[in-house]
């Protein structure tokens, strides 16, 4: 149950002390983390594929940000249109989509 | 650079709309963030270790959540007191805090 095969991270720029800005939120990163709900959900993956939104990855100018564990690889400059590449390449055949890879 | 050695995800009850409330937020899911920074800061591990806030985990009954990446540690349960324990024992000599694994 706390083991996800796989658990994918999104930055939406989240700070702690509540606020919500910085550059992967204004670039839709909530577009992102929907798309990717929507994703696990229509390929019934709730099991084994987890979405979770973050705060700043520290580096924004190469965002929107996305990080896949357990193999920790991470994307830049990642739009709502790329998610199902993400989907189909990494998360379903285990094939990192090189050209979105920092 | 992007390949953190290990890479510590606190839930801070960050939801995408901009809000931050749940469980993990008031049970001082911040100060648990704040002293894995100082720790990772006074034992000068930043480049090896990361701290990331995040969204809810989904299981908040059993927050305050951390997950320790590579292996997909999850601890529950956890209080900003708990953050030196698992800083010696997980991250600096590999063993998980049992008391606090789920």
């Amino acid at each position: 149950m706390y083991k996800p095969k796989y658990h994918i991270f999104v930055c939406s720029s989240s700070r702690i002390n509540g606020d919500q800005k910085g550059f992967c939120f204004q670039k839709d990163a909530v577009g992102i983390v929907n798309n990717f709900m929507e994703e696990i959900q229509d390929r019934e993956l709730d099991g084994e594929v987890m979405i979770t939104n973050t705060g700043c990855f520290g580096i924004c100018s190469k965002g929107p940000i996305v990080v896949v564990y357990p193999e920790g690889v991470w994307y830049g400059s990642v739009t709502p249109d790329d998610v199902e590449e993400i989907m189909d390449s990494h998360i379903e055949n285990g094939e990192v989509v090189s050209r979105l890879a920092l």
